[in-house]
């Protein structure tokens, strides 16, 4: 059974991908920390790794009326005590990646505090991909 | 000043690149968590989410004279209490991926426990691509 926190960050995770369809920029800046550091890696992008640019990079992304919706696929939560983070699969307009979303407790509640999100093989390569060695995709 | 915690963190960071040269999977194996669950994103691939499916992976990778060794550059950690992760550069062979690594304490030592890395821009293109919108690189 899932416990509360495991709950908690899972609904910060949902909430963050609902913002992309409400494009709601208060929404978003409240849902990272505040107090700790936060940091973001758009695909194909360099690391952002101050507040101002990450919520920045967001606000473009919100501001941008071509920016699709994004459906998050396949959530699955791994506590550590006070940080937990969450992989899945981040799917819009025929495309698919793979995120890694980190959380944090911060006043009593799960806060973002980094975002990376890498393309993805679609299954049928998955299933060949993971046929021959990784080294091979390097 | 570095913390000793963010030191130690960097050199477990450091540590799990330089086993891409020795290519030694017990020192691999010990370099990740044991109790906690680990998990890993290689570029391309669907995560992978238990310890078998993580370490059979990192072994075919050491398995095979063909993968390159892998210089990390530009390493930054973020102290989270308990947890803390690295983003840095990943260069090979003439590519360059951006990595997330999470960490974990755990029996007192800092010990992996999720990698994920995915492609980034060349720093020319990256200046490109950040003065355009992000919204249109989904």
């Amino acid at each position: 059974m899932m416990s509360r926190d495991e709950a908690e960050v899972l609904a910060a995770n949902e909430a963050f991908y609902a913002i992309f369809a409400s494009r709601d920029l208060t929404a978003m800046e409240q849902l990272w920390a505040r107090n700790l550091g936060i940091t973001c890696i758009h695909p194909g992008w360099s690391p952002l790794q101050s507040r101002a640019s990450v919520i920045g990079s967001l606000r473009g992304i919100l501001d941008n009326p071509t920016s699709p919706k994004i459906r998050c696929v396949e959530p699955r939560v791994h506590l550590l005590g006070e940080t937990a983070y969450v992989i899945c699969f981040e799917v819009f307009s025929g495309s698919r990646l793979v995120a890694t979303n980190v959380f944090a407790r911060e006043d009593g509640e799960w806060r973002m505090v980094h975002h990376q999100a890498g393309p993805v093989a679609t299954s049928d390569e998955a299933e060949e991909e993971e046929a021959v060695d990784p080294g091979a995709l390097n």
